[in-house]
């Protein structure tokens, strides 16, 4: 196998690297902005493959990591947030055709579960459930070492599963999904609403909240703040613990910035998911463990993505 | 490929065939009384398979379906409901060791789905998801032609997804799980508490009321019969929703008795489908369907396991 060039194309930034088989360190790597809402986008792309193409010119395929919703059978990207000029947009065929070399694309959790699961925390291991908690709710599924996609490449879309038929609105718009309770903003807003309600804590009424704010003052001793965590951990333990009916993994793999606070999110969750797991046998040998290559997880993905595809 | 034995191990029945390569109809079948709370059940088993054994000697493979839990990897059932006899028991070895031939052990909920997908409803699918809804609620997964089977083996058990934390117990003794809402037994507790609560209906209160009583009475027009199979069906397309999101398939088989009763469970579950469902994207060209195989489907999988074990 030759020369692998991965993108990862991020909300404020594209990185791309190309890397030799069976090296970890990249030959070359690259970073600009992104400016998503910009035109020009699809040449910034190009530019930064260029900067990153091999002095011998021998490329054997691209890989590109996007935030989805995106096609990863067709490369089509759909609708990315942030990005109308990119709707409906032919994003892999375009670069394949620039190229002349074969460009696979998929989202970037998926392809941060791939990574995992190839470089990172979730090396040796078959079935991976990695979950990246976050603005959103995102997750890369690994069955019996294939990345699982779906009929429409739509699959592994956790953060959406209903966790209560009647419970609070989600980001996109649909009643009690795992990300209304466990996400950033999730955190954020139940802590307004209980400020509302009159519940005492050291944390102000104040829109530009986030969810860094919640667990300092949780850190600080601030009982709504710590709650708020817990709430949000309590209701990741049965979003898991249903997914592990589902997939019935040998590895979770957490990402994103949420799931960084350690026990403040993780000892409710942890108390929740043997609660409701339904038979002691799913947690038999189960490791549950945070993501390993932080930073580096879509561009790895996407360079793994690549290799993937043109072994099967 | 040689001639497979497939065993399907009922409740009632142990039901073996033999199959040419290719061939759907079987070389020889039997059926006998499967008395699982009765010793000897190895015997039988071992008996009804030298029924169907083919009069030129030559088996490849013998596939066995059975009740869960149980071990796929291993050949070991867990612990078979009725029969405390098999608990632990190393079923596929025993038999395997016995004949000198190799045997493989899965699910019947799983099997019937590899069946349909093989031989049935599923044809032509990569990416099936198969649902049986009757005493209780199991599920079969094809994810690109690969059966979902998961590290402990235990993968696919949608029944016991968490549609709501604080619903009514499941038969598992774990609270809100999807079985718990629209299997046979949660639509007959439904209609007895209703019952109980002072709702008229021209069903008495009565034990021995099974799921078939109520559709008659829903048939006749019965007011709370026909909300009980309604408000399954709602709760069905909440978890059906969620399943989609997971694992984005193309065809959605619905199998088992509860599920033969039509537009009374499948008119609201539509409803709650497209209401519950996050992206219009997973509804384009999913095919949405009932089983073609109906008791053959065990027998059938457990055939289409040992090929598809054979050959990866």
């Amino acid at each position: 196998m030759g020369t692998i060039i991965a993108v990862d194309i991020g909300g404020t930034q594209m990185r791309a690297a190309s890397y030799a088989p069976d090296q970890i360190k990249p030959i070359k790597q690259k970073k600009i902005a992104t400016l998503a809402s910009e035109p020009g986008g699809f040449d910034r792309l190009v530019s930064v493959i260029q900067d990153v193409w091999p002095k011998d010119g021998s490329v054997e395929a691209i890989g590109l990591a996007s935030p989805g919703p995106l096609d990863p059978h067709t490369g089509y990207l759909l609708a990315p947030p942030n990005n109308p000029l990119w709707h409906n947009f032919p994003l892999a065929p375009n670069i394949s055709n620039h190229f002349g070399v074969k460009t696979f694309l998929d989202n970037d959790a998926n392809l941060a579960g791939l990574a995992e699961y190839r470089f990172g925390a979730g090396k040796g291991h078959h079935d991976v459930l990695y979950i990246t908690v976050s603005t959103g709710i995102g997750a890369g599924v690994i069955i019996a070492d294939r990345l699982l996609q779906g009929f429409h490449g739509l699959a592994a879309e956790l953060g959406h599963s209903i966790i209560d038929p009647n419970g609070p609105l989600c980001s996109c718009g649909y009643p009690g999904h795992l990300e209304a309770y466990s996400s950033g903003p999730a955190i954020v807003r139940y802590v307004l609403g209980e400020i509302d309600a009159g519940t005492k804590s050291s944390l102000k009424r104040d829109e530009n909240m986030n969810a860094r704010d919640v667990s300092e003052a949780a850190q600080k001793g601030d009982a709504l703040a710590i709650k708020a965590y817990q709430r949000a951990g309590e209701y990741l333990g049965i979003g898991v613990a249903s997914f592990l009916h589902a997939f019935d993994p040998s590895i979770v793999i957490f990402g994103g910035g949420v799931s960084q606070v350690g026990g403040l999110l993780f000892d409710s969750f942890h108390v929740s998911l043997k609660k409701h797991v339904f038979h002691p046998r799913y947690l038999e040998n189960l490791s549950i463990t945070t993501a390993a290559l932080k930073d580096d997880a879509g561009l790895l993905g996407a360079r793994a993505l690549a290799e993937l595809k043109l072994n099967s």
